[in-house]
């Protein structure tokens, strides 16, 4: 079981601020992210684009903020669950609550804050019907280790960056790689694009196009997939079929937690602390709503750091907080560093 | 008269952020602040000192964060008037306000922005009872012209870095320099205490330590201080009288706009927009105040952007706005440039 004061549902960049404040506050943070690595995302979905609109930077590329955050809160040493989804919630007796994860991994914490962000990223799944049957038998809708591919024969379908970097990649080690896409128009980085092509020219990826998968085939295992081009099918020989068509955020389990939902977002009390409908569980960033909502990364700050003070009032019942600021008190870090600005001396001259 | 969409009371580093969030609505913006240069307390009080709880900054210098926001802030063309306190307001018959300033300055705007920190900082005077009747003739409370005191003989009080760092400056231009402090103790950088220790060496400061300036004398004009040491009383000759002991934070004269005030700041509707008693006047950043309330740069900036929507739809009623975000849409300053991230290309592949 791992317990800690403040327990974040989701590593986005909300949630990583919230390390830092809570430290301010000492209390200790630990976050889950069903994603592999923290930053939510800036870091899964546009780790290289620029964001113009976090204060005090007249342009940050949204990987450089998550470095920029996860270094402003590693002296607050927070412990991260990454790769394992948050499944379920469960209140104890002494007030606190158990967070079980898709995995079984145990949290238990007396504050929980859900900074989920849009939600898990799903993939986008095409509508064949037999799909389900082939799941984990040859079909996969994103690529976790690509050497299960080696001399194997692929088929990608999608028309987008993952699908071209995809093909490009596995030209390289699986046996054959088809990539089917519904127009002959790709939209991506030009230089995807144009290795694509290169690619094609040398026999490399056969790309079948305007075209469409419309059907599975096999035993047990996948063994074909039917291709419909023209109003004709074509049967291509396969070993793995990876429809490529994007990732769509879901609320996920978290809409099963008896939380108030209102359009794919969690309701909360704006006037105060961004508390749920169930006290102790806090909802802050793109994942609550309320009047006037904008789903900003720094409306997500601000939210965070006032869901800090509140969780401190619940940790610590009837102990008073004074809040000093940094500049003029500087700030201990749980790691032992202490960061501080430059004292002025004090010296008689005689 | 100036004309503008928001008028922004102070260009700390809330108003300063504003100036971006209201561009984006292609909203125009002009400041009023008291101060001659734009950035705050930040600017003024602490530009060196670093900050460590602005979001995504692990550490900031206050100048540097100003020089940011401003960066930020240039495309959309801000107006200024500093040095001027905003003195009145009037609302007119069409809604909008005219602001007026201390130098007689007027601006008018549909919508008012209070972005006034912990108020206008003003100079603590020391009590002295006659010290009213040598303002502006021979007292002054801060320096803005040190060109004025060359050749004069000038008494400085104060024991802190203003006094230090002007007696250093003024030893080398005025005729005279004699510093009083209470203490024989200075607190400040350390250099500059060690350099007012050679100076007094060299006798080109004269040093009257624990000591305090109880009287002024002079027909018109200020021609003798006395000073208490030891419980006895010293004449010094002199020509100008410079207390030095820092600066107080008070509303000013916003406290008579009819505004709902509360321990010294400005009660705002926390649950929407952060406007105040009066509808079309807001209040942001640590000027305001509501339950939970915290002083800190990175609420003002979720508060100012709150606002800046509420703004709009004051200016453009009945318009409808879709808000994109800025690594989707870029930025299209008013300056003429665009911002935007790299775009995918769409290319077919034949």
């Amino acid at each position: 079981m791992i317990k800690t004061d403040i327990l974040i549902i989701g590593a986005g960049p909300t949630g990583l601020f919230t390390v830092f404040e809570a430290g301010l506050l000492k209390l200790k943070c630990h976050l889950i992210d069903a994603l592999a690595q923290p930053g939510g995302q800036l870091a899964e979905i546009y780790p290289k684009k620029p964001i113009y609109d976090i204060p005090g930077f007249p342009e940050v590329g949204a990987g450089e903020l998550v470095d920029n955050l996860l270094e402003q809160g590693k002296q607050f040493q927070p412990g991260f669950t990454l790769g394992e989804r948050a499944e379920t919630i469960e209140k104890q007796e002494d007030g606190s609550f158990i967070v079980t994860t898709t995995k079984g991994t145990k949290h238990q914490a007396p504050v929980v804050a859900i900074a989920g962000g849009l939600g898990s990223f799903e993939p986008r799944k095409p509508v064949i019907p037999n799909i389900h049957e082939f799941e984990d038998k040859g079909v996969a809708y994103m690529i976790k280790d690509p050497e299960v591919y080696r001399d194997k024969k692929v088929v990608i379908a999608g028309g987008g960056d993952s699908a071209l970097d995809w093909s490009i990649y596995l030209a390289d080690i699986a046996k054959e790689v088809t990539l089917v896409h519904r127009r002959n128009e790709f939209r991506g980085a030009l230089d995807s694009v144009e290795k694509v092509r290169e690619l094609k020219m040398l026999g490399k990826i056969n790309l079948i196009t305007p075209a469409e998968v419309v059907g599975l085939g096999g035993v047990d295992e996948l063994k074909e997939v039917v291709i419909e081009k023209n109003e004709e099918q074509i049967s291509v020989e396969a070993d793995a079929f990876i429809p490529l068509f994007g990732l769509s955020p879901k609320l996920g389990p978290i809409s099963n937690w008896g939380l108030e939902i209102e359009k794919n977002a969690i309701v909360v009390d704006n006037s105060l602390d961004y508390q749920t409908n169930i006290p102790g569980v806090f909802a802050i960033g793109d994942v609550n709503t309320y009047p006037g909502k904008l789903k900003l990364i720094l409306c997500g700050f601000h939210e965070a750091t006032m869901m800090c003070q509140s969780a401190y009032k619940i940790i610590n019942p009837g102990k008073r907080y004074v809040m000093k600021y940094t500049t003029v008190s500087g700030i201990d870090g749980f790691d032992g560093s202490r960061k501080e600005a430059e004292k002025a001396v004090v010296q008689a001259i005689e």
